[in-house]
């Protein structure tokens, strides 16, 4: 179906990024992106043996020549296709250390995923939500924050400047896109998120984590919105988080 | 229908509360609140000719009497039903001028509408919520915000003051009643809304105001979310809006 | 010395209030207001007898009847000097209780004490401070906030409304009177402060309250920028506060 | 003089660095840091002209080489002399451009001159702060802001990373090293500066610009404040200026 829309989610394990996929996939082909297949493998067969059509393409976020890489074969690929939406939901760089333990490589970590990483991202997929044409929701952009978007806690350097930096990345593309009728949104995830690594922690209340099907579901409202009435900041969280 | 879950919407006009009347009375009863009836009668008659449910009830949202009266009402009309969802939508309060040429009584018409209307509304329906069993998504209360929630603009001190206030009041019941279960949220509406009373403004892009039955949805999804994924606020606006 | 400036500190008890009446009274003549003259007695007689020049007016700050009286005594008595510096200083609305168990008037009082306050207060003074001429730093009106200010924590609901309102009518007020040469501040005070009252209150670290004559030494500084370069807000804490 | 405290300003041109070395000056020994010594040797001369000590250390601030390198000389030479205050003030990363157009280097110059820098120089200078004894105020770092600094607005993706990214490491320092008893601060430099550069620009009110002395004296107030009552952010712009 070369003409069916398509959706990239970037940073594709088994957690948020599997379910954004999944929700995704019901209306459009999906682009699976990590650096390590087996974290998109699992979610792109399930997608593929559910009648959706999905890839998964190995690409290290951080590093300008891959993602080229990847966005030269997607352009190739899905030359007829409209991308109806792109996520960046990169979980890289993030380190909790005093910050006179850190090495000058581990803080800049922090802006390589995100911030270099958000950079590499926007400047692939927006000249093809750009040009994307027939769709039923304007074309989208969604970047992935967490509670280290708005604070920069004690050991936090490295990951918070990562974060506030994608912030402002994502502000400054919504402003300047948004007029273009390019739907740009930041996400912020506040809380620990229930995914097989977080499985094991447990917490004084039942249903205490983010559930990455409800935030799949935020993401997908986010799409949905006409270029009237766009959203540019959403923060979940459990009911029981303290903020 | 004794059991049938129903909603509370205050500030039922033309414009956004018709709309998030609209949306929830596809799931609801609703009960719709204005001092003036002329502004939720033509609403009400559109819902319950369509097959829905609709009350109007007269009520000065800044008069704790008469909000007091109007849920007494309620109590007793809808004893046996679960409030699922309360809508705080009052425009009241809105006065643009130079700070001295304000009035006192002009000044704290912002906080009579916003703040203590907020308060005396959740003081209302709070209760309810709390006891509102078998429902499909957490009970809720959401309160509507705009660009003066954030900015205190020249000549907006009154309005703005009221604004303000009442975000404060929604983060502290969001932060009070989450955990008890309750989902409170805040909306940010940043823009002109597109209701009769706007219908002859006109702006040099097209779409360029808010589309009242896209801030009804972004209202219903909030309602949706499950309690893992609460989110507490949300900025709407126009794709072409300056922010 | 009829045409020594003179600033008036509006919130003077034996804490803030009184240091930055000390640290205004070094080079203005200074008035300070509160309800209960037991609070300012002490400080206006200690001005008056190391040299200064202070005079205490009995004002209920929230009720307007009794600001105006305040400023039409001023208005009289300083008719012939510029008024360099309005502070408002009002801890009044403070209440911490579960949102259901509050009264009407327990709510409302944030309000009444802060934002409405604030209002009466910079209605009265403005005027003068607009008109004020021959002063060695442009003339200067100084709201003081609170962790309220900013979060609307559970179980302060009508504190945070009244405190919000506050920063508001600041921020609004700046906007607009900025450009006519008047310096607007608001200081965010979070922490427990240094005071009579809280003598008994005791900390795992040594320092960890907030000293009133730091505090009334930034009022300072604020006051003595110049209008190239206007600081709008400061937030003030220990070094061992959490936030 | 072995054991005259110093202070250590990185980013020092003829404009707000020079002003803070030359306030500092008054008090301690400076170091000044540039890349190019044309930038701080005017002031350095002066200085040391008018019975301070100075001394212009060439150094690129983005370069970890360079900073370590610059340290390693400031720890040899002022081994027996506290560090009372560091203020990194670095202009650079600054680019206005579409976000297409802007090349990787062009995007990520904001973050290497911004955050990155600003992680060496606090890398560098918190152990000589931390072990600072004897000083009349608590060992100060202060981080210079900008409108980009909470704003990301159109065109400056690049600059806003670079300076929100350099407030989260502000943010985070704060309340990690607070606790220790360093005062950290991020000042928010909103508005044109009034420097050699821009002495051409003009606007339609006088007094439109920012002037470097205030800023520096803004600088100096926050260094004098004592633990109890640390500030750790101040926006500072002309009273004309729009926000």
């Amino acid at each position: 179906m070369a003409t069916k829309p398509f959706a990239i989610i970037a940073g594709v394990g088994p957690g948020t990024g599997a379910s954004i996929a999944r929700q995704f996939a019901k209306a459009y082909s999906v682009i699976c992106l990590a650096r390590n297949p087996a974290n998109f493998d699992p979610v792109v067969s399930e997608i593929n043996a559910s009648g959706g059509h999905a890839l998964g393409i190995s690409t290290d976020l951080s590093d300008s020549a891959s993602v080229r890489s990847t966005f030269d074969k997607i352009s190739q690929q899905y030359a007829n296709s409209p991308l109806a939406a792109a996520v960046f939901n990169s979980g890289g760089g993030f380190v909790r250390k005093p910050f006179l333990e850190l090495t000058e490589e581990e803080f800049t970590q922090g802006y390589e995923s995100q911030g270099k990483g958000g950079y590499l991202f926007a400047k692939g997929s927006l000249p093809l939500l750009l040009k994307a044409t027939g769709l039923a929701h304007p074309p989208t952009l969604i970047f992935t924050g967490a509670t280290a978007s708005l604070k920069g806690s004690a050991n936090f350097s490295a990951f918070a400047t990562g974060k506030f930096a994608l912030r402002a990345l994502a502000q400054s593309l919504a402003r300047e896109f948004g007029p273009q009728g390019v739907h740009v949104s930041h996400v912020i995830v506040d809380g620990v998120i229930d995914i097989p690594r977080t499985k094991a922690w447990t917490f004084e209340h039942e249903d205490a984590k983010l559930d990455p099907e409800a935030i799949a579901a935020a993401y997908w409202h986010l799409h949905t919105q006409p270029r009237t009435t766009f959203a540019f900041e959403l923060d979940l969280r459990p009911y029981v988080e303290k903020w």
